[in-house]
């Protein structure tokens, strides 16, 4: 890659926005992820108060493993580092929106770019664009 | 409004890709709503098995809501409706992306045309661009 390194661009933590999110009865949110170049939904995980606050100080996704019980920083080992540019929280408080620059082969660990790789029913798009068309 | 009305284009319901679906302990699994013209992040809301198949059934976006315990027809009382163009669901089963059609005002009850549309810390767009330029 000839491309300079991602880096971080923290976002800072303010109290005012800390105090609007609701986090839910096991003290957590769900976070969607955004990749800022191609606007692709690449994957959703879930943050604590301390993995949102990690993640608006270090500019890095850091979210909370329910499974591990533990904390995570997306890439830390695939290399697949995820590097934050905005952060929104929704109208109710009870989503987080991280728009990002997705390094490396992409957010899933299955290899795949986006963990919504796979669409419900016959493939879609072509019938969206035949609509498009038609309109 | 000039443009000819949005029209349903069902996904239909395949049991294979609803056995790839884990709806949590409280039968739910949460749902990304994507705007398809723009790209945005429009919301996020719950689904139940049922709420999901009618989603699929129907071309509309069906939830479930938890503090009401009912189900809910994006904008059929607000007439901001969203008709589902493609849908799919992640790597683990656990969350549901929709591609949709915003009619109306837009996703989000406050009038704004997204529910994401409070940015934590200060405002961030000028300081990705700068990085952009800066690369």
């Amino acid at each position: 890659m000839a491309a300079a390194p991602a880096t971080a661009t923290p976002i800072g933590v303010r109290a005012e926005d800390l105090e609007q999110v609701a986090f839910n009865a096991d003290g957590l949110v769900p976070a969607v992820v955004q990749e800022e170049a191609t606007g692709a939904v690449l994957m959703l995980a879930w943050m604590n108060r301390e993995a949102l606050v990690r993640t608006l100080e270090t500019g890095r996704t850091w979210f909370w493993s329910r499974s591990r019980q533990e904390y995570w920083c997306k890439g830390e080992t695939s290399g697949d580092r995820q590097w934050v540019r905005q952060a929104y929280y929704d109208c109710d408080g009870d989503t987080i929106l991280l728009i990002v620059e997705q390094e490396g082969r992409g957010a899933c660990h299955t290899g795949e770019r986006t963990c919504f790789y796979r669409a419900f029913g016959p493939a879609t798009p072509a019938t969206a664009e035949g609509d498009a068309a038609a309109r």
